[in-house]
């Protein structure tokens, strides 16, 4: 077992885990996934073979918070049959075709009457859109525009073979358990179907995480949560409520295989330990970066970011959700990502990992005048020197700084020293007895 | 009944306001105001035309913080006669041409045993200055420069026939009783003679926002303050020092009828309420008005912001006292205004007084999560889209940032959306329950 | 006596202090200095020819937080031979060819056995490094390096007759008392041997800073306290842990003759009052001035401002330590100083003391609005003038700020008038009752 330190080996390692999660994608990408069901159930039992999985099915009806657990939802088939019995559209070729929680349906109609139900992309003729209804019943289908402009005048037939009912909603779970409860949240959701980008690319940088740190010993704990997106995050934080404040530092995961940059959002606060340390990882690492401040809108941090809930929580993604045309459509898949690009956001994300277990807060337990490092072997013996020794100057930075309050990459910031020399230099003092970690 | 949002009505309002106040500037312009006496009486009796006043008279000699109420004074007559009895100077002419609170005298003199009584201003030999004396006993004249220079040797008869003795000083009030007793309180000096700008032009105003106000229902209370400069501002202060906490903005409004573009002066402290939302009303609506800090000089505000009173009141003016050559001279008549300038002052008062009203602080009554707006008719049904609607983004934000201590403009401002539909928003929300006012 | 205004009699004192500074400095310059001993004894005595000190001896072995007080150093001779009795290398020549607290030896060696116990500097040849060894046993000589490279192979005789023995550590202290028990600490560390800059001009400038003093009634009382670094200053501490909430503001000085401008060094907070009144003196006496920003690096800032002590106290050097060439060798000799920079020096301290002694917090007694000036012949008599005059708008500024929580300097920054103006319309109110100096 090692500590989180990223060493070469990881480096390493991030190709063949960039792979294993483009492929990983690629093999979740045609599960039927909605908010509940079959294929999120497939989903979460194809990721309990890289970790293990304690997996909750929360009943319809359950009340969490202002909502209830929906129903569940089921599809068999789903076609559109024009006047010659060829199928127009099928769900066979995509999930994107059916409207999620599309009520069922076998009717005849004529184009005009079907039309309501038909959503498709001008600008975009050739490009199935993605769509849903969960709380209002109704039916649709989604097809490219370049189909739908062609249909000649005529009825049509409009099947959907689906089921709404009384079932229950699937929340996974891994804890990689560390040296205290105090907890890391990464949170993907996985209930969009066929969509690579969002989410496929968040659930498999998520698991691939929990599956490195399974070989690493943390000082915190870290929770690894997949659930449908909204009421997925609600009903665990319904169910966890008076949990919460063991969680430290948290970040939703999504869009992380596209080309873009690294977007990194603030919690609500913007301030928070996880806002400068993810901040400063990603300037440091990937100058191209950019932080951007928290909004409303967007995915699950509105939940965790809600004014009751305020967890320190934000957002990694590339470049964001609605600024890039593939966004929800059937061009956001497998081919869109890169193997590279997925393994560049997990090493991302472990290095910010890495920032948060190194970044302490200590106080000094000599705190009047300086401590004589002398006689500790800290400190060389001879005096008069012009200039200090960079190792010298961040013991005194840390013994002069550290208050309990003030931590260590605040203390890197204010002396303008490496975060590496600084965090060795708090080693090196808790070992001489000098410094303590606070409370 | 109408709620103090301002219409296409209101602004159309705002030409007829204009000559209105214009009318009222000059009909009370040349009635002899001091801080006490019959000229004040008169100028309120005027006002008490227009809305309701609510008259106190307060006794000489009425201890009032550190200082008592002064005597009243009366004039009948004021001239200077040369030695052929013709008058060089004559109250009947101006009231300006008397020292306010001159001791009565009537002696002959030569011109140079007179020249200590007399005020000129030989930058602007044609303009008569405005003097006082309120507090230590003497007499003078003020007079053009041209004329004084123009005066021969010889002996005048200066003739004061004035009265200091005990009476009351005026105080009137009116006010419009708002859904709250919360208040914003307007006042307006009216202690000076004929001046217009100063302050004829801020009482105008004053009384016509009252009269306005009279056919709209509000959410605070407004009172409306006409009083003597400096002790009206401080015998009104010490008799209602156990209320003062009800005030929540203020603004002294002088200096509101020439040219110049606005100028807000911030409260004390500087970041009250009322300095933010004045601020943001100009900026919109004008956008070459100034915001300008505070200082212990100028008009009431340097009582109302004392630091033992420190209200949040800042002051609407436009150009500032002293800083247009006209300022406490004779050429501060009734021509120097303009009803365009009157009623738009008029108008940025309203303006101000509306985005009060509308800013409130909220509590989000589902503060866990996101509560579900789709079932309230608050949210569409379909989901997927790659944009929010900015009506959602602003039910969003409303929900997110409402924990009962940010106001709705500071939401709009986080928000980078427009004041009205985050206002919008907040009324949707709180008619579906998710919302309450803040205590 | 008189109070702490500066006057042109201290202003024309300025050059003759400084000439007896600089002579101070030659005097004291041969005397061998270490952090204990003889040569510390004698400095401070000849510091007590000027002003009267308390002279304390803390034993060796003593405890002083993470610390003890050393044994005594004395030494009596100290020489290289060469093969042909010719000294090489001499302690009567100069303190600083021994490094300090060098254990006794007298052996023959080869020259590459005598090598590593040589300290030179290569990159100025002609010059010879200062060196100390106070906390590990072992025995060195400075030499320069021109002398060093030019030696032959051969055997060498190295004599050092010192001993190290229980003895005692000297604190040297001079108390002027003002008329408060709040105290400025001045701190100058007396332990160098040979060296000018670092730190006989700190001893005298403080020295004579406190004989000036003794000339004047201050608010304040100032301890001038002689200690050798870091020891020192830490066996002072411990001894006063006590008693340290009386230090209101802290000067640690040193380097004060050489040629460069002045530096202000921030306290560990880097807001207080001192930081403040420090920057803003030197901002406006010597533009050139630089105000950087602490780190526990330099001199005894290191133990006051440690986290436990964290005193308001900054330091005042010129070109701080390690940043020009002649620090700690040779080359920092008294030629190296110039009585006008020492003297230009002690004037700067002077004028931080005396904006210290001016700056003070004061409660309006009448804070509900403005006070009656005219009454007390504050205010001019007649009223409506276009402008005020700054001595009655400083009079309305401290009336208004004065809360107890603002200072009179923090008043002249907002009110952008001049601090003697601000000054003495506190005075004047002071006088009228107005106003009361805050606890």
């Amino acid at each position: 077992m090692h500590r989180l330190t990223l060493d070469d080996g990881t480096i390493a390692e991030t190709a063949e885990r960039g792979a294993a999660m483009h492929a990983l994608v690629r093999e979740l990408f045609p599960l039927p996934r909605s908010i509940t069901g079959a294929g999120l159930r497939a989903t979460v039992r194809r990721l309990g073979d890289i970790v293990p999985l304690e997996v909750t099915e929360v009943p319809s009806g359950t009340p969490v918070f202002d909502w209830h657990v929906p129903n569940e939802w089921s599809i068999d088939e789903a076609f559109i049959e024009d006047g010659h019995g060829r199928r127009i559209v099928d769900i066979a070729a995509s999930n994107l075709h059916v409207v999620g929680y599309s009520v069922p349906v076998d009717t005849t109609l004529t184009l005009q009457e079907l039309r309501p139900h038909l959503h498709s992309m001008p600008e975009r003729p050739d490009w199935v859109p993605y769509r849903t209804s969960y709380y209002a019943p109704t039916w649709g289908f989604c097809l490219a525009d370049g189909v739908l402009t062609s249909l000649p005048e005529g009825r049509y037939r409009a099947v959907i073979r689906s089921r709404i009912a009384p079932g229950s909603l699937t929340l996974a779970e891994h804890l990689h358990v560390g040296a205290t409860t105090d907890e890391v949240l990464v949170f993907a959701h996985d209930c969009h179907p066929s969509l690579a980008n969002d989410n496929l690319s968040g659930v498999a940088v998520a698991v691939h995480l929990a599956a490195y740190l399974r070989q690493r010993a943390t000082r915190y704990s870290y929770r690894f949560l997949f659930a449908p997106a909204t009421i997925g995050s609600i009903t665990w934080l319904a169910r966890h409520a008076a949990d919460l404040s063991r969680i430290r530092h948290g970040l939703v995961l999504s869009l992380l295989g596209g080309a873009g940059p690294f977007h990194y959002k603030k919690s609500r606060d913007g301030n928070r330990p996880i806002d400068r340390t993810a901040g400063r990882v990603l300037r440091a690492a990937h100058p191209d970066s950019r932080v951007v401040e928290f909004s409303p809108w967007g995915y699950d941090e509105r939940q965790f970011c809600s004014p009751g809930i305020n967890l320190p929580m934000g957002r990694l993604t590339r470049t964001p959700n609605g600024e890039f045309p593939e966004y929800h459509t059937s061009a956001d898949n497998p081919d869109f990502l890169a193997g590279g690009q997925l393994g560049e956001a997990w090493l991302a994300c472990l290095r910010i990992f890495a920032a948060l277990e190194s970044d302490r807060r200590y106080v000094n337990l000599q705190p009047n005048g300086e401590p004589q490092l002398g006689r500790r072997g800290l400190y060389r013996t001879t005096g008069g020197h012009r200039h200090v020794p960079e190792r010298q100057l961040a013991l005194l930075w840390v013994l002069n700084q550290s208050d309990g309050t003030v931590s260590l990459q605040d203390i890197a910031d204010r002396a303008g020293l490496p975060f590496s020399l600084i965090s060795e230099a708090a080693a090196h003092l808790e070992t001489a007895g000098l410094l303590a970690e606070a409370p």
